[in-house]
C-alpha cells in the first residue's frame, strides 16, 4: 500500500460516505497539511462515547499530520431557534457559550492533540458581515434546492411550518467552510446535506470545494439504539473508570467489533489481528478488556485503567459472580424502577418486602457492590448484574 | 357626512383596496395623526405621472392633517439582487442613493409638503440589527406561507428558481413597518402580500397591525396600457410645460376623469360638479384644460401652465389646425419610424421623397411647429398632429 492508500483507508475506517474521493486523493497527493472541518453545537457539552466518533475521526487526521480546526457554532448558538419550536436549540448567551466551549476543549483535548488544533468560533465572521451578508449569502441557494432537503421535503409536503431562518441556517454551516477555507468537513449522516451545501458556496466563491466525509450515528450499549442519554444506553466520558469499564465490558462481542472500529485508536492490522485471534479461539472477553483500557485510559489515565481491570477480575474472575448468569428483561416506564420491585420481578425475592428486608440486611449486591439506598431507582436501558445472599444472580435489563 | 366619513372618501378615492376599513375607522377616531408609510425604490428617479399617483395619496393624507413618512429603501438598494437576475434590482452604491433621494426630494416635494413630510432611510435599522437581528426577522415566517405569494407560486410551480434573499425582501419590507410604527402603508396593488408581512410582523412586534391601501397603476396617454417610459405613453414631471400640457390634452374623455381621480387635487364634490356640466352639453376639453393646467402648474409654476394654455389655445382655437382631423395608426417596431415614411403612411404625402422636399421647403408641421429635422424618429406610443401644406392634417399614432 502507497502511503496515499494507506492515508485514505484510516480515513475512510468506520465511516458512512466520503464525497468525492478523488478529489480527497488528489488533495492528499498535494502533500499540503489539508484544512479539516468539524463544527459542533455550543450546547452544554455532557458528552458520551457517541459524540467522540466524529473527534476520533479528526484525530485520525491529526495523526496523518493535517491541520484540524474545531468549530464552535457560538454565531448561531446565541440566535438558537427564534420560533422557539425546537427546544434542542435555545438561544444561548456569550457567556453560557464561552463556559460550554471551555468544557468542550477539556473534553475534547483528551482525544485531540491541543497544539495541532485550532479552534475556531463562527461569530468572527458572521459578526462583521450584517444584516446585508446574509442577505447576499442568501441570494447563493434557492428556495427549490433547499426543499430537495430530506426533512424539509417531508415537513413542506405534510404541511408542517418550516421557517424561513431554517434555510438559511445550512447557508451559515456552509459559509463557515468558505471562512474556514476548509479542505474537508467531517459530519454526522444526517447532515450530509449541509455539506454539500458547504461544497457549492465554495465554489461560488472561488474555492476549491470541500470533500465530505459522513460518519455513522454510535450504537448505544443495547447495540439497538443509538447511544443517547434519553435511552440510557450510553457511556458518558467523564463517568468514573469502573463505570466507563464495566458497561464497555458488557457489550455483545459483534458490537465490541464495531465499537473497536469508531472508538480505538488500535491502527486496522491490530484489529484485523484481533479479529482472527478470536476466530481462532481466543476469548474475546480479552479482547473487550483490551478496549475497555484503552476507553478509560484516554478520559482517566493508564492507572485508572489498570484498576479498573483490577477491581473488574476480583469481582467476575474470582467467583463472586458467576459467568453464567441468568438474563432477565424487566419493562419499565420512562421513569425507572424501584429496586425493590425488580428483585421480585427478577424472581430474586419472593416479594418486595423481602426485597427491602435483604437491602437493609446488606445482602443485596448490584455489580457487586452492596446496595444500602432502598429507594434506588433504575433507569430504563440499564444493564446490571444484581445478587441476592450468595447465590442468587441475575443480569436484569430495563427496558 | 361626518369628518370620519370625510376623511375615509379621500382616503379611498381612486384606491384599490382598503384593509382593514374598521381599524381605519378607528385610527381615525383617536384623532391623533396617523403614521402614513409608503415606500420607494432608490434607483434614479425618473418620475412621471404614474409614479405621482402613490404621492398624490400621501398628499391627501398630509391634507386630513397626518404624519406622512417617505421611505427610501437605501439598505436593500445598496444589495439590490445579488444574483444579476433581476435587472431592475442592480446594487447602488451610498452615493447613488443619497443623490437619487435627493432628486426624489425635489421632484416629490412639488406634491407634498416638506414641513410635514419625514424623510426616511432603512439602513437606520437594518445596519443596528447585523446578521443575526436578520436570522430572527426570517423565523417570523414561514416557507409555505411565503410560497403563496402569488408571483413565486407561479415560479414554483414552473420550476423557475427563487432565491432564497427573495423571501427576506417582503419581510425586510415589514420590518420596515415595526421600526416606522406605520399605522397605515400605500402601496401599488402589485405590493399586497409584502404590505400584509408588514401587519403581521407589527403584531408579532406587539404593535397594532397596519391598515394597507393599494393605489392602481395609472393607465398611459393610450388609455391601455400602464404609463410607462418603456410604451412611450408617459408624462414626464419634469417635461416642458407645452408637453405636459399637450399630452394631457391628447387624452381621451374617459381618460380624463380617471386622471382627476388619480393625480387631481381638486374634491371630489367638484369634479362631481364638472361631471354633470359635461352630461348637461358642457365642452370636455373646457374641462380637460383645468387638468392640464392643474398639472403644470403642480410641475412648473402658474406663469407657465398659463402660457402653456395661450400656446395651445393659439394653435388650436386660433384655426391652425382643425378640430375634425382625421386618425391614422401606423405600426412600427420598437426603434420608431422615420418623419418621411410615417408622413407617407398617413396618405400626407404620395413619397418620402415628396416628404423631405416639402420638409426642406418648410411645409411640414407636428403639433403646429415647424419640423425641420429630415432625420427625426418618431417613437412608438406617440400621438401627434402632421400637417403637410395648408389643408393636409392628419392624427397619427404609432404603435
Amino acid at each position: 500500500m502507497t502511503d496515499i492508500q494507506q492515508a485514505l483507508s484510516l480515513v475512510k475506517r468506520g465511516a458512512n460516505e466520503l464525497l468525492i474521493e478523488v478529489e480527497l486523493i488528489e488533495k492528499l497527493k498535494s502533500g499540503r497539511p489539508l484544512r479539516v472541518k468539524a463544527g459542533f453545537d455550543p450546547t452544554a457539552p455532557d458528552l458520551h462515547l457517541g459524540h467522540t466518533v466524529l473527534i476520533n475521526k479528526l484525530r485520525h487526521f491529526q495523526e496523518l499530520g493535517h491541520h484540524v480546526m474545531f468549530l464552535i457554532g457560538d454565531f448561531t448558538g446565541m440566535i438558537g431557534d427564534p420560533t422557539g419550536r425546537n427546544a434542542t436549540r435555545p438561544p444561548l448567551s456569550r457567556e453560557q457559550i464561552l463556559e460550554n466551549a471551555k468544557t468542550y476543549r477539556e473534553q475534547v483535548f483528551k482525544i485531540l492533540d491541543p497544539d495541532k488544533t485550532e479552534v475556531c468560533f463562527n461569530s468572527t465572521w458572521f459578526e462583521p458581515i450584517g444584516a446585508a451578508g446574509m442577505i447576499k449569502l442568501a441570494a447563493q441557494h434557492t428556495v427549490a434546492r433547499m426543499l430537495e432537503r430530506d426533512d424539509f421535503a417531508k415537513r413542506y409536503a405534510s404541511g408542517q411550518p418550516i421557517a424561513i431562518h431554517e434555510f438559511l441556517y445550512p447557508l451559515c454551516q456552509g459559509y463557515d467552510s468558505v471562512a474556514m477555507r476548509a479542505d474537508i468537513e467531517l459530519g454526522g449522516t444526517d447532515q450530509k446535506f449541509n455539506l454539500l451545501v458547504g461544497r457549492e458556496l465554495q465554489k461560488h466563491y472561488g474555492q476549491s470545494p470541500q470533500c465530505i466525509l459522513t460518519m455513522p450515528l454510535l450504537e448505544g450499549l443495547d447495540g439497538v439504539n443509538k447511544m443517547s442519554k434519553s435511552y440510557g444506553n450510553y457511556v458518558g466520558i467523564d463517568e468514573p473508570p469502573k463505570e466507563i469499564f464495566g458497561k464497555l465490558m458488557s457489550v455483545s462481542d459483534d458490537l465490541m467489533w464495531r465499537y473497536y472500529e469508531l472508538l480505538s485508536f488500535r491502527s486496522n492490522e491490530e484489529i484485523a489481528r484481533f479479529k482472527e485471534e478470536v476466530a481462532g479461539g481466543r476469548n474475546p472477553r480479552d479482547v473487550k478488556v483490551m478496549l475497555a483500557q484503552e476507553i478509560v485510559q484516554r478520559f482517566h489515565s493508564r492507572q485508572a485503567a489498570e484498576d479498573a481491570l483490577a477491581d473488574f477480575e476480583a469481582r467476575f474472575r474470582q467467583g463472586a459472580i458467576p459467568e453464567d448468569v441468568e438474563d432477565v428483561s424487566i419493562p419499565c416506564g420512562a421513569e425507572g424502577l424501584g429496586i425493590a420491585l425488580v428483585l421480585k420481578q427478577a424472581g430474586l425475592t419472593g416479594s418486595t418486602s423481602e426485597a427491602l428486608r435483604m437491602i437493609e440486611q446488606g445482602g443485596v449486591r448490584l455489580d457487586g457492590e452492596k446496595v444500602s439506598d432502598r429507594a434506588l431507582v433504575l433507569k430504563p436501558g440499564v444493564t446490571v448484574v444484581l445478587q441476592v445472599g450468595k447465590r442468587k444472580f441475575a443480569r436484569v435489563s430495563l427496558s
